[in-house]
Order: C-alpha cells, then sequence, then structure tokens
C-alpha cells in the first residue's frame, strides 16, 4: 500500500535505466492503470502495445532520428516501450492518450519503476521510415502515436523538480 | 493514507453533487496535485482558476450553450468549477492540460469528492460571449482552455464502468 498524495508528489522523470527486464506482472500492473483512466464519452478506443525487443527500439529511435533530422536521437535503453496508439479520427485522441500515460507514470512511480514520456512520435507516425515500424509491430494503419512510455528499473535519483503554477481563487 | 491503485481503480464520473461547498484547504490539494503533473519541457505554464459563484457559473453555462448552438446545457451545479487555461502557443498545451486533469481526478477521489471533465469550453473558448466570462474571470487573453473540471461531494454513487482496451506484448 502506497499513498496516493505520496506518489503524485515523488513521481519524476527518469532517464537511466538498470538493465534488469521487467516482470510480465508487472507491466501489466502498469496497463491495468492506464485502462482505468477515462476516455471521452467512454470510447475506451485506446490500444497498448509493449515492445521490449532493443534491436527494434534502436530502429525505431533511428527512424526517428532520421524523420526529425536530427544529429542523434535515443529513448535511452528503456528495458520496456509502451506505444499509446488510437485511431486517427477520435476527437478526443490526445486526451485520451495524456490521462492513461499520466496513470502509467503514477503506477510506475508505485512499483519502484522510472518512467519518461517519449514524445516524438506525435511530429512523425506517419513518416514512411517510422510508419513502417509502427506496422511491424501491429500497430493499426488508421491509428496514430501521440506518446509513448519508456519504462525501467531506474539507475538514477534525480532531485525533484520544484513546482509552481498560478492558481487564482475568484 | 489511501492507496493510489485502489483510488485508480475507484475513480469514477460524478455528475450529481451536495449543495455543501469545499473546503479551500481541500480545494487547495487538488489544485497541489494538478501543479505536481509533469509539463512538456518543464514548461509550468498553466493556470487554474477556481470558481465558486454559482451566478457567475450559470452565465457561462448560458454562454457556452449559445455558442455551440444547443437547446440546453449544464454543469450540473457543482461547488467548485476549476478552468485550467494555457498561452495559445504552448506546443503541448492539451497534453500539459490533460495530465493535470487527471491528478486532479484522482485527488478528488482520494478526498471523498466527486469530479466531472468538462469538455465543452475546448471548443468555444474564442466565441465572444463565452470569452467575455474568461475575461471577467481573470483568464489572460492570450491563454486557451482545453478542460475544466467541475467538483462536489457526491449525491450519487454509480456503478463503476467496465473497462477493457486492446493490450498487445510483441
Amino acid at each position: 500500500m502506497k499513498d496516493l498524495m505520496e506518489i503524485i508528489h515523488n513521481r519524476k522523470t527518469i532517464r537511466r535505466y538498470q538493465e534488469r527486464p521487467i516482470e510480465e506482472d508487472i507491466l501489466r500492473q502498469v496497463l491495468d492503470c492506464a485502462v482505468q483512466s477515462p476516455t471521452a464519452m467512454n470510447r475506451q478506443a485506446r490500444k497498448y502495445t509493449v515492445l521490449q525487443d532493443k534491436m527494434q527500439m534502436q530502429r525505431l529511435e533511428q527512424a526517428v532520428q532520421s524523420a526529425l533530422e536530427r544529429n542523434s536521437y535515443s529513448f535511452n535503453n528503456p528495458a520496456a516501450f509502451i506505444f499509446i496508439s488510437v485511431p486517427r479520427d477520435l476527437e478526443n485522441g490526445m486526451a485520451d492518450t495524456s490521462c492513461a500515460m499520466q496513470n502509467m507514470m503514477l503506477a510506475s512511480t508505485y512499483l519502484d519503476l522510472g518512467s519518461c514520456w517519449i514524445n516524438q512520435l506525435k511530429h512523425c507516425y506517419d513518416d514512411p521510415g517510422v510508419r513502417e515500424i509502427l506496422t511491424d509491430c501491429h500497430i493499426p494503419e488508421d491509428h496514430v502515436v501521440y506518446a509513448c512510455l519508456a519504462l525501467g528499473y531506474p539507475d538514477q535519483d534525480p532531485a525533484p523538480k520544484e513546482k509552481s503554477e498560478w492558481i487564482e481563487f475568484l
């Protein structure tokens, strides 16, 4: 048992992971929390695709790097990489994806995993080189990818970031 | 202390609220959880505006109804109404808004509050009648509103919705 408030305050982005793989039942708990997050009009139209093959991850990194014309690009060698994909015409696809992402990041903290939101796919999911890998990963042709999660047992413990935003009571 | 996993599984949308107002320290806990959610490139550019004036809420309902050409429209009389607004040009504004929304919905469940995601503002924040009220509520002219949260002590206990989505391990 771990307190929600504590987890919300302790979550942070992790970008260095142990080589240790993640047990399947642990991954399923993370995914179950994603599924529990709300979807607009209760559509439940998201697909979660779990990639653990390091060669395939590297192929995807190369394709993203090339599509975005970067000099280098890396997911930082996570143990698992989760794609969330949604139908292209799903009106609230970005919101549905983000709620699932937030639940997965909290669940990861709960389960002593480290996670990092991967934002680059949303800029290049239709690039031919990227789409070819998405298809190899069984992501439907009519799906788009607004966000992915890199996941692994943490190999770093960065200080939490100070958070402060604008709040007004009327 | 309440378990994260339990809260994630128990969260549900509430659309009927008690008249009872929400204590300010409780509202601040909800907002603090929003602020703790991640923002792309750590921008922290969200503003949270808390409306508790029922007359102003009704004025906003009327403006939304008129902007969207509906026959009727209601927020269902919540005790509080929280706008999240972000700069119009914030590239990941929808994702940043959604992560804050998800944390607020979980925090509400934790604090025995009921909540409902209000999705209509994103379709009409630039309608002149709606914008006038946003301005009256001190929401900056260069901000847009992708989501709001209706909040109150619940006056209903609906059965949880069955959740099932497509998961594939490669």
